[in-house]
């Protein structure tokens, strides 16, 4: 790509000497030259020859106006003619021009005519760059004019941007019809678009100080895309880069600390209801095998473990401390952890930046950074690893082991996680607090979880991403092996007022976060409740390998509702049926059932009928993924429907036919015993719902198509 | 309002006996001066004086055309003359068009000059009509432009419409900021705009053969509104309107079903499996009563009620006549039962419309209407109605008494109501199946519920209204005084394709159903979950007499996802808290918690901060509703937080201090118990959710709104 870096870097030292920190529309204009950003030729003529060449050269039609210090107006002048569309009419213009501005005023100086290109129609658009306080450079896409403007209707990727994360932002808008012509009308130059938006993410990602950057319009046609007007700003003092370990530092000491050998508990105690006693039952109750080193200035012994009275007393190696001491006395305790080689702190202590005693949080950054300790927290419950029965936290223990990961920036967020987990029997491999998340972010998590055999899915709640593009980073590539899914706190603007009250944290913009997360294949859960349901149901269903998915149902009214919960989950439905397949199913049910889809096999049908039919679509190669519609009737009970489908699928898995299969159960009381029958044996099934299992084969189907498996 | 009806039907007289459908420009613009609409004045001049009249009295500017036959191209023929300012200027402009085209071609034969009043910019907006099979004449009103066009941003009314609801719609649209003057520009007239509505609307409904008519586009300025283009379509064969007798005899009918003195059972039966077994038991062991005569053919008694061949036979009156026959034999019975003057049929047999059986299903249909006899279905599971301890229907019983009335078109839909019901412990009035709706439909069920003292609110799933305009107008009445809660489904056009399936019925157009509920009062839930957690939580929540929420919580993560819930669903939360009452809350919450709103008492917290804020909050007149986040912890366990709840709500209920409160329990499985014991005291409660809490006040304070009562 066509860069004049040098002549940017001479703008924008000008700038920054000046004083000013917007650029003028001429020093705007040679910027976007300088990166082949394209703008309205213009050229000043001092001649009649000169006209015609700078016309011809920039394209035409141009228009031409007189350049006099002594003529203000100068339509009244004769010194304006528009839509000229030739060279020659060029130089005549020219001429007609300077004779009519003599005739105007006979004695004003002439500087010569300026030549201009004429914008032509074409629809506008807008591109822009922002700097967001967690992602960093952000490139911007939307269409212009006022409606759009009230609209809000603009869309954001990571600068510096590919060309397909271009192409994507012209889809990626409300209006993106617009751009393809309507109303008979041509489809603007997509090309050329992709080529403004991706040489504007490069200007902003190579000169840093560029903070906003707008073209604003932008008109952009069949034949390519010119913008009109540019405006850029600049901040010469940004804030500094989050210190960042190297990836394979992070996983190392993530590893230390998840899977530790030795744990140490700072502040453990006899005494029931104090933390630090809660930490030490939860660690030996849960069934942790490694070495348990209490720390503690008195006591020899806590619970049956040799207790000494400084992590530095310990005679091994210790990998994970857990705090439960005074903030006040963390950060002593904190060095001397440093001083040991410990590498991970688990600091459970309040009172650090969320009771406003930020210079307290930063001089525990500072240690950590000193000694290279990673810390969780402050102000957090812990974490649970299950693979290593590990509780190293003072909540109630949790046990049920499983495939999914889970961290909370909030507390309270991460006792409904156990709760919900314990009450819905959820299988989970870690739970993680991350709070004042002073160091340890989610990214980090990630990374960690990423080469995690135990992990098969990940679940986070936050309000905030102090890295959001480091975030984005690892997302995108451990979302290509593990669904990642994301409950965004904050995101509407009450929201986000609450939470900068909570953390101190800003809340970047929503529409920001929610670009960034889609484009780097996170499933954003759009409430907590679905979080933890997709955290239940994504890990147990098998990746689908083709979009069609068929409705079973004995309810024809579940039906209807199962197909809205399609659309709304961007689920397509196979449609319309092949008729041998119709056919093969009506074979299975009554006359009056209707086929197509969804298949209403009709509410009196004995169980046959459910399995038959479901036996054929997991069979069929045409179909992708299942949806049941259960109907609970005397003739076909619940948990007979239930043990049923499960035999049916296990039957097709031993002939390798697997599929995603959820289900909605319409019934009384005895479908909830069904419905957890079912989950338990890999189909996410819901009682009184036909939307969870809906949006749950939804959610594995948004996972697969950006991970590139669809 | 000005409307010349007999020109208007003299116009549409004469296209009906022309074979057209559709109006010309000229016939459509005629029928617009009849009903007052503006649209562009314009005139044929044969003089300069009539130019110059014609021009002063449709208003300037205006533009000027030569009518020729002779001239085709009338630009090059010095024809036009545009942006006309004063009347001199039309007499001197007719002179200069007549020289330039007599020097054109002396030999033309020129028919005069044009004069049309010249539209100037505005704002484009379209005014259209429709007609909807379920609604009838319907209103719509959207911007103009391809970009509108492409976002569909469009709304309806019920045509004829008010003038309050035609300014509602120029404020329910998407891009409703562009009426009201954006960047410096004028807001448009709204008054003018709200006119033409109404009229178009009153057009439509005084002649009901327009089907169609679209005013597009419409020049919207500060000035006025002018229709530039004018179409109007016929339909001379419209369908027969739905039979519906008087409100005051639906409601007679539907009380003697639903509260019967006496119930044949059509089908009674001893045999165990049998349709007409289970209601029999139903009947009996539901407590009904009422006198039960069972009808079989052969049976000298049955389950200890003495038996009739026919209902004929029964010796005293009958209310309601349960159906457990074939479909075959029941167009036979029904007839009985109409000869015996019975008031309602409850059709449970299946194999009529559902099946195919349309002659079938319209042969009831006409009996039913011969002898005044309401009916329920057919295919249906009966309904249940508490207060009368009835359960006439073949599911199981039902008996948790309460104030929602619920129904549903889909069995199975049916029996996720009652297995929910039974689960959540929700208290019913009544259960109604409504299948085919060959008859009875949700308007006759709004009339009754409206006056039945045993019902508070309605919740009602469908996937079609039969009458959506009658619905529309009871609703509209009735959400008045009682919350009407509506899950439509077929949403979508997968979910309409289904629905059509399934029941035979067109889905209408979502977003006219979305209108039309909205304006009937009508909460529309959006999942069925949903409608059962409305059903559940909305009747037992007190009517706030403010639109001012406050959350108070103990995990600030649960704040942050309160406060995003509160904007999801259209609560304004107190902002800036008052000062005084900011202060009056830090009171109780140490140093670091965060007052505002979210009033975040931190984790920590003892049951009495809990009590002390909420008290606070009940007690202060500035606040209307509260919103509470529990965090489970060993200093506040679930149950004694629940208490302590429900003692201080109690306290001010004393003191006459009444207002809605929900709470989201974040913690582990104890706070299911809490989330019941708080539900079953009037606080709709929910463990490991922060949404659904504030969904259920959210749709309270929608019908508050909507009731007027706010």
């Amino acid at each position: 790509m066509n860069k004049d870096k040098a002549k940017v870097r001479q703008i924008l030292d000008a700038l920054r000497a000046s004083g000013r920190d917007s650029l003028t529309a001429p020093e705007g204009k040679q910027v976007c030259d300088a990166y082949g950003i394209t703008v309205p030729g213009e050229g000043l003529a001092k001649s009649a020859a000169e006209a015609s060449k700078l016309a011809a050269g920039m394209g035409l039609p141009v228009v031409m106006k007189i350049v006099s210090p002594d003529i203000l107006h100068k339509t009244e002048a004769g010194g304006v003619i528009v839509g000229i569309k030739s060279a020659d009419e060029a130089a005549r213009a020219y001429d007609t021009i300077v004779a009519n501005a003599k005739r105007y005023k006979a004695d004003a100086k002439l500087d010569g005519v300026q030549v201009q290109q004429m914008i032509q129609g074409g629809q506008e658009v807008i591109v822009g760059a922002v700097t967001d306080g967690s992602f960093g450079k952000m490139v911007a896409f939307g269409l212009g004019g006022v409606l759009v403007e009230v609209l809000k209707d603009i869309t954001f990727r990571l600068a510096p941007a590919t060309r397909a994360d271009a192409l994507s932002m012209l889809d990626g808008i409300q209006a993106a019809e617009m751009l393809k012509g309507v109303r008979g009308g041509d489809a603007v130059n997509r090309e050329a678009l992709a080529d403004i938006i991706v040489r504007v993410s490069e200007l902003v990602s190579d000169f840093p100080e560029i903070a906003e950057m707008d073209l604003n319009p932008i008109f952009a046609s069949k034949s390519g895309a010119v913008a009109a007007d540019v405006r850029i700003l600049c901040n010469f003092n940004p804030k500094p880069a989050r210190h960042r370990p190297a990836e394979a530092d992070i996983v190392k000491s993530m590893n230390r600390i998840m899977k530790p050998k030795a744990v140490a508990v700072i502040g453990a105690s006899d005494e029931t209801g104090k933390i630090g006693n809660s930490v030490m039952k939860n660690l030996i109750n849960g069934g942790y095998k490694g070495q348990i080193y209490p720390i503690h200035p008195k006591s020899p012994e806590i619970m049956g473990h040799k207790a000494y009275k400084s992590v530095k007393d310990v005679p091994g190696e210790i990998d994970t401390a857990v705090f439960a001491i005074p903030a006040k006395l963390v950060a002593g305790a904190l060095t001397e952890c440093g001083e040991k080689g410990i590498a991970g702190a688990v600091l459970i202590p309040s009172g650090f930046a969320e009771t406003g005693n930020h210079e307290g949080q930063q001089e525990l950054v500072e240690i950590g950074r000193k000694y290279n300790i990673r810390m969780m927290g402050p102000n957090i419950y812990g974490f649970y690893y299950t693979p290593a029965n590990l509780c190293a936290t003072f909540c109630t223990a949790y046990d049920v082991k499983g495939s999914t990961a889970l961290s909370s920036q909030s507390g309270g967020i991460g006792m409904a996680i156990i709760g919900f987990s314990r009450s819905a029997k959820m299988g989970v491999s870690a739970i993680v607090g991350l709070g004042n998340k002073s160091d340890i972010d989610e990214d980090d998590l990630l990374l960690y979880f990423e080469q995690d055999d135990n992990t098969k899915v990940i679940a986070q709640h936050c309000e905030d991403l102090k890295d959001g593009r480091a975030f984005a980073e690892v997302a995108k590539r451990v979302s290509k092996k593990k669904p990642v899914i994301v409950l965004k706190a904050g995101r509407t603007s009450a929201g986000a007022a609450a939470a900068s009250s909570h953390t101190g944290a800003l809340a970047g913009n929503d529409k920001i976060y929610d670009d960034v997360l889609r484009q780097s294949g996170v499933i954003r859960a759009k409430s907590l409740r679905q979080m933890l349901d997709f955290a239940r149901g994504v890990p147990i269903l098998p990746t689908p390998k083709g979009e069609n998915v068929v409705i079973i149902t004995g309810a024809g009214g579940s039906g209807v509702l199962l197909s809205d919960a399609c659309v709304d989950n961007g689920l397509k439905l196979l449609k319309p049926m092949p008729e041998d397949l119709d056919a093969a199913f009506r074979k299975f049910i009554p006359p009056f059932g209707a086929a197509g889809n969804p298949v209403d096999i009709t509410g009196g049908e004995p169980p046959i009928t459910y399995m038959n039919t479901v036996r054929l679509g997991l069979e069929d190669e045409r179909i992708h993924a299942l949806i049941l519609g259960y109907w609970h009737t005397i003739v076909t009970p619940p948990m007979v429907f239930a043990r049923n489908m499960v035999q049916v699928i296990d039957e097709m898995k031993a002939r390798g036919l697997v599929k995603p299969v959820v289900a909605s159960l319409a019934g009384d009381v005895e479908v909830e015993e069904a419905a957890q029958y079912l989950y338990e044996h890999g189909i996410p099934a819901y009682a009184y719902s036909t939307e969870i299992p809906v949006e749950i084969l939804g959610a594995k189907y948004q996972w697969a198509r950006a991970a590139g498996l669809l």
